[in-house]
């Protein structure tokens, strides 16, 4: 209790000043989970986070919302421990987002592109089964295909990562209760290679199946649920806010989480979930602020549901981590650093909107409007949205993860940076180790720098299931 | 004490596992400092530390030293209490270094540029000043001019931190006990606009002046030690490397170090000192990967100094923090990025050695030798060679705030990233919130996030001297 003599509830009160009330209830919540065992836990990944990303999405919340993010706020309420997590896979110091979801999941280290599966073909047995076989309702909540790296280390071992069709069928065998996100297109008997309607397969089980937000709300309390809300990936937050179709047929993350939450919660076994911001690695790819920022607030949104939830449950651990970082942006000094970063506010469209969006027989003056309107009425040069025009007559081109049209991202982001004072190293992960947060029952035991695979085993103990599978 | 029951001294051990002893040393140091008074603080700042630059000096200090870093092993051995720190400045979301250590040493926000005074002129008692007349011996150890922004930060307010002239006038009224760094032509009569010999003022103060490393070694622990190794600052670890003369005059961050805990280790009101390894924050305005690298560990040496005084004092608290990112340097994915990131390990010098040494009438060939001698060996193109000689005569040039000649850091950096797999946003600080630990008596009162401007008070609270002055 000696850190409530000193800090007295958060104010380093000091010499003559009046000090603030004595164990105030962030001091009380840290301490009292005492010996507690986490009968739930809520795994929070924002995928390719780099520290810049928490840092910006948190500077916006206080500039713009008037509050810190969540997340920091849980720092600055001194309610969680923190620390960082070595995340390199077993062939490579910079992890992919399979390997370094296997790492928590399987408990091992696996190479780039696997999930699960050992260098010598190993199976290790992923953690939502362990629950599950322990008796717990297990789930996973996405931006992204459900059948995506960070939901399927948590769900399955397979030796290939991009095999999302047969993902998807490995998941109709598992009996999970809750798998939400996007990835319509890998169970579409219409779009599967093998003609299977998965969601037959799916019912037939026992599952309802959610393809909208309405559909999803109404989802029964008494049955699993599959939900897939979009072909592949889920659109942009930033993009949501312009389309009202979006919004009113496909829920954000926090209301997924909201409503995984509940099919859940009342179950006497307790539950474990996985919710990944899978879109704030995307945006990294692209380096396309607005869409990394807003889905980053995204996932804050969502991390308010989950602590909300824990808070009031008191037998729930949240994990808050990231998988790898991504680009490493960052805020650079200068002169207009603050008015350029307040100009991102007004970004009405994420860089992906703006670039899909044009068309070789376009006008320099119709790009200029476009990114005019879509990033709060910057003024970009002839020369510059000509350069743009020239990768759509395919004179050059962009490679990239998830750039299939080879379409300028790089370019756009250094167009913008005289507007924005964002930079960023590069277009892929980076090693840099990953800031990891815990909250409740279990949370004081973690250690301020941590293995990927130390958690596996951590999360086992904290939930005091035994690892004997 | 239930962090001993769970982690078992550091190992989760699980199920039918025998458990490590219990108590061990880890959580026996973390604990034992209760309501212990901090005698004595020693402040470590590596300037301009991006997350990158402590991840990277970590998996250097694995892959080649076969141990972690001293930073990451304070967390492995869950000794340090860490947390996250705004530097903010009063006039942007991206400090200086003036300001960022104005907001340490004088607890308020200053504008950038300014050294502890505030926009309306206010004067800002400096933390070493306070702790001076509280009876305890103080002191600055950096490897840039002891009169840059930071150590400044610490010991006076002036209105701008370029009148380094003015600031070591400043230095000679203070009566501090160890002032060690670069810097001689700030101290130089010859080369002060004033034409006044400060080491003359110093020696009449009873000051003992040291100008090499035999000089410091052999300064009496009965005088005060003003101490300036080069004219400038000191030359990058790297590049000490290689020269026998820089080896055998110019004492490392950590002989340093060491030599200024020796001469104030035994005063009975214990000693305040910072640290600072400021060349890390020139190589990262540098892109120069060699010098980062290097100059990260020559800090990570230096805290293992602090570190074993404080371990064996017990009454020493050190805090361990960055002033701003820079750059945000990172590893990027990649098939080569580990070979890329182990080839640095054989860099034997900075960009700046191999930039400062380029002529105009250098030769392609001479050019594409002088990288592969520096660089393990790497073979640039014709065409890269040609467009760093062409800075040379003038025909394009780069600017930025340590780089007078206007020399192609940046575009050598981007040649080498094909080598090194090392990216990075900019050639500036960077807003990212800085990584901040503790180790000694106050250390388990740190929030996991902080404000800048809270470290003043905490640190004359952990001291328990008043704040009344
Ligand atoms: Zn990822
Ligand atoms: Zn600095």
């Amino acid at each position: 209790m000696r850190r409530r003599d000193f800090l007295k509830g958060g104010s380093l009160a000091f010499g003559g000043l009046l000090l603030t009330p004595i164990g105030t209830k962030a001091n009380i919540i840290k301490e009292e989970f005492g010996k507690k065992k986490a009968k739930n836990i809520i795994f929070m990944v924002s995928d390719g986070m780099s520290a810049g990303t928490l840092n910006m999405a948190d500077i916006y919340s206080r500039r713009k919302l008037g509050r810190p993010s969540h997340w920091i706020s849980l720092y600055e309420d001194n309610l969680a421990q923190r620390g960082l997590m070595d995340m390199a896979s077993a062939n490579s110091i910079v992890t992919d987002s399979a390997a370094a979801s296997s790492s928590w999941g399987g408990g091992h280290r696996v190479n780039n592109g696997s999930i699960n599966i050992g260098a010598n073909g190993e199976e290790y047995l992923p953690i939502l089964q362990k629950f599950k076989k322990a008796g717990k309702k297990v789930g996973c909540v996405t931006t992204v295909p459900i059948t995506h790296a960070t939901p399927a280390g948590f769900s399955v071992f397979t030796k290939n990562r991009n095999s999302q069709e047969e993902i998807a069928s490995l998941y109709s065998e598992l009996g999970f209760d809750v798998m939400m996100g996007g990835g319509h297109k890998y169970f579409d008997a219409a779009q599967r290679k093998d003609k299977k309607d998965l969601y037959s397969v799916f019912r037939n089980k026992g599952y309802a199946v959610a393809r909208n937000k309405a559909e999803m709300n109404a989802a029964p309390q008494n049955k699993p649920l599959l939900a897939t809300f979009d072909e592949d990936g889920l659109p942009y937050s930033t993009d949501q806010f312009s389309s009202s179709f979006i919004k009113n047929n496909i829920p954000t993350l926090a209301e997924m989480t909201s409503k995984a939450i509940n099919l859940m919660k009342d179950h006497k076994e307790g539950f474990v979930m996985q919710v990944e911001a899978g879109k704030v690695d995307w945006a990294a790819h692209g380096n396309d602020i607005a869409g990394l920022l807003y889905d980053q607030l995204a996932f804050d949104d969502a991390l308010k549901v989950a602590l909300d939830f824990a808070k009031k449950d008191g037998n729930t651990l949240v994990v808050i981590t990231s998988d790898h970082g991504n680009a490493n942006p960052g805020l650079i000094y200068g002169k207009e650093v603050n008015n350029n970063f307040d100009r991102i506010q007004k970004f009405s469209q994420t860089n992906e909107w703006i670039l899909q969006g044009i068309q070789a027989s376009d006008s320099i003056s119709t790009i200029k409007d476009r990114i005019a309107q879509a990033n709060a009425g910057i003024k970009i040069t002839d020369e510059q949205a000509k350069e743009i025009l020239s990768f759509y007559s395919k004179a050059k081109r962009e490679d990239g993860i998830y750039n299939p049209r080879h379409l300028p991202f790089k370019l756009l982001s250094q167009i913008q940076q005289e507007f924005t004072s964002v930079g960023w190293i590069s277009m892929d992960h980076s090693a840099d180790y990953t800031e990891l947060a815990m909250y409740g029952p279990g949370s004081d035991q973690m250690k301020p720098f941590m293995k990927n695979t130390d958690i596996h085993t951590f999360l086992l103990k904290a939930a005091q299931v035994e690892n004997k599978f």
